[in-house]
């Protein structure tokens, strides 16, 4: 209680944002607010972790790290401890017999507090996730700390709100018999966990996309075991380490929060996840595997984010000026290694109409080709921008991608000014027809980026409705100074299940998921069958035993 | 609009009692209710519907009612449009695009006018209900008609609550940038339909248990295709009837809602929910078919209340007088077909203590059996209670009970004195050892009661959760003065994921589940994978897909 306590206004707050999607955020996302001693001790603390094994106090028969890399060519050398499915699901399932007995509050207690710990430690996480993923260094900060901290809150607070749903402790039931003695019964509800939870981490956002699962599974009193991507280890196992000792201090099993380390050569997700002690799922990554789960794993919950197609739709615009500048940034950051980043613009083959003046297809491409042209120019800011390239395949897929139609921007290797060995690449963009579309209607993965010449705007949404429901879509954004477009576009993304956003000109890029008010995800097209973080990817984490005493 | 404010109070009351839990009940459960006009006009509705066609302006290739079939022993002869599921998921998959897009306000009031409808037509409903399940009048008034009523609107509450969750309309979103202007974007949030429900009707309990999936859809916005079993189309043809003609005044497709009508040599259930367009599944009925579900669909949100293995436990009693005129009600009313009825009551070798006394094993048995008998020893009595058999090998399944331990009391034929063509027949009661698992350790659905002889209270908790983990269950009732084992059990009862009542000694029976308290089924164990109702069985159901406009 004395944790709840300690963390209870945030809690609060936590709920209150996520019934009035008002802006709000519990951890500041300015690497500036930390303090000055903050980066340079979170560097150190990184620094101190790599060549060296990362001691965790649980089940183990070894220790790995073979399959992590940096895409920035840095030596991490950091083994992890090795358990079997057998080991880690026994120790979960003992631990579960105290947490998952633990009070509402106790629980949410401890989640705050790990929340408040992984803040502390922000920097340090900024470097691992830097280092792992190869984002840039601000979006490291941002998204593997605070905006990852503030998705696993919003998480917590939809828990906590399920959870106390139902009246506490016990209640008188009295139904009236007319003349008779009305009949008395005394009632209470009590909360039980799933079962074993299982988090797939993955490459990219591990924290930010792995963090929603964890909490909301932990703070129903399901144990939870992390099973990182291969290729990006330390985040997550960071993670762990915070959540075990705050476990341990707050008095339970640090077993309830465990880590599953594999390799790429020798994969346990299947042998873990088809334990029959496993309640529920969490899954970020390609849709190769996250169909997989979901068409294998019949026993447990499964709640999926995978891959996607997202569009721009450029109907209209006041001027284009804004337009290119958002774009560019959306279109560039993180080398389109985000779930979220725009990998196909329609435009009207006749061109659009901007401020009454009818602007042609080649001028809107090649206006676009200039615009992230000229951001990439500087090699220092283009991989301030770009990061670095985590995927293996992506040079290949940047050549299909420029033999598929006319290039309208090559690609660009950038030296990296403080990483050499980093591989940094701009982004090739190619312009095809609307008829081509074996070229962009499935993903592409990384730095490429289409502009599709269509009939109109009405084929433009029909072609990007047609990929959302076939190959899935995050995010769509759309500009049109018409409001039966809007209207229009609305119903399409309606019936293809995907967020849309109209006329992004500042500076709010349509990657972007503010935590506590857009759901990422939708759950309703191939992209993923759940959304951080909505009523539905917490309910079924825990079931409701009902006593009824005689009164 | 018209129909939300005309039934706005009903909701706004139904939403009140979902959270305090407090008794309620919107449809009056005494026939005498209903005005004096209503028995003979009910039944004269019900004859009516007899030996003709059922007419229903739906997609349809021909017509069938051969499986269904009378308990009773009446001649029902009614034939149902029957079509393909090609024709059914079109003519859904078309209504939802009306339906899909009303508004919350708009579906959840046709929802409470369909209900309206169907309460004002009890008498008729239950005169369907009980020629097609088998109960005594009393219970198809009751369970077929208002205390389905209020599971319905109940579901109905937890789907507008849902709904309702996020801000109506538009609101402004405003980012602070610390020197520079806010980042400003409006904000909206759509609700839209998962896709097209199937519901899968029992044979037993048609509307009170098809009711809350099939309006949690319907409120939620999808299209919902019922198909009753076989062999009980007629309650829910009549409910397919009323929803179309509410639906059609109200101006939406009447294909929003569908009858399906298979036999049982023709079934079309698995190429139903096989369509792709399936977005959720609600199904009771055995548990083959239903874990067949469970592990077959996985394009669809699949919900499932199936069998299971139901306890007493008597560990020690004020007195027994209580204990066996509930138990004995309890373990009789419709000759055990109702899947909250105990099958397996556990008492210690070495007997109980009773109000300081010990009381033997065989006197606990042979009174309990006698209760039994006398309760039943009136033919007009035991019909009224017993009703009448629906399913076809009950007699073979009595055979096999009395054969596998010591008969305490006989089943015995009985004639109903109204319906001598129906099979009526009191329930054979066992006693076994606790050893005898092969016996006792499944469901024996019908009228059989084992009396199970244990080592002590602690070997009856353990048998109990055994079964109850390996076969469901769905109701526990525990008889003890002793705290510690209350505790105990309801251990017990959260690790088994069951229910517990205890110390039921009056008019309260443990089969009895009321809507807006009480939970059927916890999803927490085979018994079923959904809860009746809670926040998981209707959250799903829909999606939200976010809009944004740079404001």
């Amino acid at each position: 209680m004395e944790l709840f306590e300690k963390h209870e206004d945030t809690l609060r707050r936590a709920v209150a944002a996520i019934s009035n999607r008002e802006y709000w955020s519990a951890y500041p996302e300015s690497p500036r607010a930390y303090g000055d001693e903050a980066p340079a001790a979170g560097e150190e603390a990184f620094q101190a972790r790599l060549g060296r094994p990362f001691v965790l106090d649980q089940p183990a028969t070894g220790t790995s790290g073979a399959g992590e890399s940096s895409p920035y060519g840095v030596d991490l050398g950091v083994t992890y401890p090795v358990a079997t499915v057998g080991q880690l699901i026994d120790a979960a399932t003992a631990a579960m017999q105290t947490w998952g007995k633990a009070s509402v509050e106790e629980r949410v207690g401890v989640c705050l507090e790990i929340l408040d710990r992984l803040k502390e430690d922000s920097f340090e996480m900024a470097h691992a996730v830097m280092q792992t993923t190869g984002q840039a260094f601000l979006m490291a900060f941002q998204a593997g700390g605070p905006h990852a901290l503030d998705r696993a809150l919003e998480a917590v607070a939809y828990a906590y709100q399920e959870m106390t749903r139902l009246p506490a402790g016990e209640m008188r039931w009295e139904k009236p018999q007319g003349k008779r003695d009305p009949l008395l019964i005394d009632k209470q509800w009590r909360i039980r966990p799933r079962g074993v939870a299982v988090t797939i981490g993955v490459s990219t956002f591990p924290t930010w996309n792995g963090y929603p699962g964890i909490f909301a599974s932990l703070a129903t009193g399901n144990p939870v075991i992390v099973k990182p991507h291969p290729g990006t280890i330390l985040p997550l196992a960071i993670f762990v380490e915070t959540a075990r000792a705050v476990l341990e201090e707050a008095g339970f099993d640090p077993n309830t929060v465990l880590l599953a380390v594999d390799t790429p050569d020798d994969p346990i997700a299947k042998e873990l996840v088809m334990d029959p002690a496993v309640g529920m799922v969490d899954y970020t990554g390609g849709s190769g595997f996250g169909d997989w789960l979901e068409q294998n794993v019949t026993h447990a919950l499964i709640f999926t984010e995978k891959a996607g197609v997202n569009s721009v739709i450029i109907d209209s615009a006041p001027d284009l000026k804004g337009v290119f500048r958002n774009l560019s940034v959306s279109l560039t950051m993180y080398s389109g290694q985000m779930c979220t980043t725009p990998q196909n613009v329609f435009v009207p083959a006749s061109g659009i109409d901007v401020d009454g003046e009818q602007v042609s297809f080649s001028e809107v491409a090649s206006g676009l080709a200039g615009a992230i042209e000229g951001l990439l120019a500087d090699d220092q800011r283009a991989g301030d921008i770009l990061g670095s390239i985590k995927s293996s395949d992506i040079a290949g897929r940047i050549g299909d991608a420029a033999a598929s139609g006319d290039v309208l921007l090559a690609s660009r290797e950038v030296t990296h000014p403080t990483f050499p060995d980093a591989e940094v690449r701009t982004p090739v963009v190619v312009k095809v027809e609307a008829d081509d579309r074996a070229s962009y209607m499935r993903e592409m993965f990384g730095p490429i980026i289409y502009v599709i010449a269509t009939a109109d705007t009405e084929e433009s949404l029909d072609l990007a409705k047609e990929s959302a429901l076939e190959s899935g879509a995050i995010t769509w954004l759309v500009y049109t100074t018409n409001e039966e477009v809007m209207g229009e576009a609305i119903g399409a993304a309606l019936d293809a299940g995907v967020s849309v956003a109209f006329n992004l000109a500042g500076g709010l890029y349509v990657n972007q998921s503010a935590a506590f008010s857009d759901f990422h995800v939708t759950g309703a097209n191939p992209a993923g069958n759940a959304s951080l973080t909505d009523p539905a990817f917490v309910a079924g984490r825990f079931r409701v035993i009902g006593v009824r005493v005689s009164a």
